[in-house]
């Protein structure tokens, strides 16, 4: 079977028309929520070392680096976006592989759409074509792949960001089948950097070398023609297992983009159940942390066993505590980045409630599941059951819900009103006449007209 | 054991002045052979392709492209001269593992050397160091890496990259470390892609990818610090046998740049006995093709079954011809590029000739050996045996060959003063204040001032 050429005639003959309505609200939710993540950690110490090591190599100021003011030629721009969109491994999850599927497709075409101005329109369409692309290469090989030790992100992400920008630049089909060749015979990361700054780098790396395969094969670059599939081609040698029909099947179809999933919480996904549920309770009765007497927690074990640390000392750790994380969703309703910073798990009060916090096992509980029971100082007690943690493709977070992680994201490097035109902006990006204005749109005023990294 | 760590402090460690002159002078060698390459196919088409989907890019005109006007950013040039040095298949080979050491290496340096200019006996150390770490990498990997599918050049080199440039940019311990994770989990290129132009693709995307390892190291950014032997690292991923021992066992006592060699024809190895002899002969006797009634061969059974084509139509299967490699080994004492355009392929008293040659499996004689029998039309007959082809470890190139062959590479690109300085430079680079020079000597006077590819 001709899997590669397959893929990429699907590729370049996609119509906008035929994809469901459905699908393309799901591409602008992964796309609001990318750019979130990328704007959140636009000042991280991973995206600053990055700039001082490369800014000075850059090329023609095509490229919005998102958040910031540097304008970088578009293969260090794509570089820069994936780097900082997935520092606070915060961006959207494909469970099926564990692919972060909008890191390497988005940054490769958002700095692109910026060099060569594209619709919204072709520009979403891109998109969706880029995560459907690295998502069945994921289908075909994981989880063996990744067993194998290869950050799945990083080696799938690097086709996705050459399909989608092989389709903004019009690849024609032997261009775009060099394309993925070209991808192929760059697909890298290891899963033995998580923990580093490698990491992020991975969908930064992606996004680089997937857009250098689309220019390349553009000028007639050639490569294998069957990069995916061949004996010695991308699938046989970086896995043990592949299903070539997952690549191939239902093409048009059906679309990965609808088991997309996006994290409200910046912690171990086992925690979402109990944030969740102490986060409705809180709104539901405009509970104050003073109020309650106690909070007691009946999970699946691995919360226990993975997150059961008591007593945090750093921000880091308090990722690892349900304890925390219960006491800062009772008083913050919320727990991003912001609710793991050192200073929030050394603060008295989370501290105070904290304490008050018990967890114990309850047979029969999944591990999207809690009961949580809350005690009151008046004598009452609260009960939620969490059947589907939010963020779980059982109950996904909603379009408002996404709109206040970006803004828990966006605060303190874009005014509210530059949050609220840049949020609008993602939701209507379909509409627009040129994509590229969400890039300068992330970029806050006070920042604006920095050349490069000083 | 810290494979990795050994590995870093020895390069931050290594003197100058310990190694052997013997290896500094095969580091010429190789250097010489590496800029002829360079210079050669600097207007083939692959890396006119590349040009023509990158330039725009480029960053400021800080390095050569080698034989060329243009000046890219160090990464790019990096790219630029890695292609082009393997675009003939006709640069250096360690035979144990089969890498082609110069090419990610030189590539790496020579660009950031004009950048921050280092001393010529820098520069050289730094060669040295970046060959033996690809090349003992490959060594604990060789050959069940290889049979993976992994083309090792690329595998290897990225690492070797990083090494001579984090020697250069004068890296400490851990960065060095760093340096190596950040390349291991680029470490990439698919044997798929031999016979296109993604194969010199392959140690140009090396150079480029391992001088960002070392670059980004150099301010921090974090990466595993066993990136070469965790289980999830670059050797247990990457291939199915590993001998760490390899890379640690008597380093700055034995150099992988002593097993390297160069090839003397631009063929496969199993045709270079045959046209050695050929050679041979026809300098000895002072033979013209006219004088020759018929050429027969007795050979190991591989070279009929590789090289067998009777009736080759084009340069490159005139490649896969033993009888034409012969003919022109006669007819024009050499096997170079040249030697297998169309145009020699068709030309009369080459087809004339290589229809007298005859060809014959002869039990006992190895692969890099061959028995030539000529027979004259005023009825004498020569012989020649061949025990090992020039090029060989056991009869390697002269320096006075390597010459030769840089000067056919050269031909036609620089002017034959040009072409001396440039020689007299490669041999005398241990000695330049300024290592750069050798990039800029190489553009012929013709191309100079050259920004971007047009």
């Amino acid at each position: 079977m001709e899997v590669t050429r397959t893929l990429a005639r699907y590729v370049i003959e996609s119509r906008y028309a035929d994809i469901p309505g459905k699908v393309k609200h799901e591409a602008a939710r992964s796309f609001l929520n990318w750019v979130g993540c990328a704007v959140g950690a636009s000042r991280h110490e991973t995206v600053e070392c990055a700039l001082a090591a490369l800014a000075e190599f850059s090329g023609p100021a095509q490229a919005t680096v998102l958040g910031r003011g540097e304008r970088l030629d578009i293969m260090q721009a794509a570089l820069m976006n994936g780097i900082t969109s997935h520092t606070f491994d915060f961006d959207d999850t494909h469970l099926k592989t564990v692919i972060h599927p909008s890191g390497p497709v988005a940054s490769a075409i958002l700095a692109l759409a910026e060099r060569t101005p594209v619709s919204g329109e072709d520009f979403l369409h891109a998109f969706i074509l880029g995560v459907e692309v690295e998502c069945r290469i994921g289908n075909a090989v994981y989880p063996e792949h990744y067993n194998v030790g290869w950050h799945i992100t990083g080696t799938a992400g690097v086709f996705g960001a050459a399909a989608a920008a092989g389709r903004l630049l019009g690849l024609d089909e032997q261009q775009m089948v060099w394309a993925f060749g070209i991808a192929a015979t760059q697909s890298a990361g290891l899963r033995e950097m998580f923990g580093t700054m490698c990491k992020p780098f991975h969908p930064g790396n992606a996004a680089r070398n997937g857009l250098l395969a689309a220019l390349l094969a553009q000028k007639n670059f050639t490569s294998s023609s069957q990069g995916i599939e061949a004996k010695r081609g991308f699938a046989h040698v970086l896995s043990t297992g592949f299903r070539p029909e997952e690549i191939t099947a239902g093409l048009g179809k059906t679309f990965e983009l609808s088991l997309n999933t996006y994290k409200p919480f910046a912690c171990g996904i086992v925690e979402h159940p109990a944030i969740d549920g102490c986060i409705q309770l809180r709104n539901e009765h405009k509970l104050k942390a003073e109020d309650i007497e106690s909070i007691a927690l009946k999970a699946h074990p691995l919360v226990l066993e993975l997150t059961g640390k008591k007593t945090p000392q750093t921000g880091l750790e308090g990722k690892f505590s349900v304890y925390h994380s219960s006491a800062v969703a009772i008083i913050y309703g919320a727990a991003g980045e912001a609710e793991y910073s050192d200073a929030v798990v050394r603060e008295a009060r989370v501290v105070a409630l904290r304490d008050r916090v018990s967890a114990a096992v309850e047979p029969g509980v999944h591990e999207d599941q809690v009961h949580v029971t809350i005690r009151l100082k008046d004598g009452r007690t609260l009960e939620k059951y969490v059947e589907h943690a939010v963020g779980s493709l059982g109950k996904p977070m909603s379009d408002a819900a996404l709109e206040s992680k970006f803004r828990a994201f966006s605060e303190g490097i874009l005014s509210q009103a530059e949050s609220d035109r840049l949020i609008r902006l993602c939701w209507t990006i379909a509409g627009l006449k040129d994509a590229g204005e969400v890039a300068r749109a992330s970029v806050p005023a006070s920042a604006a007209g920095k050349r490069k990294a000083s």
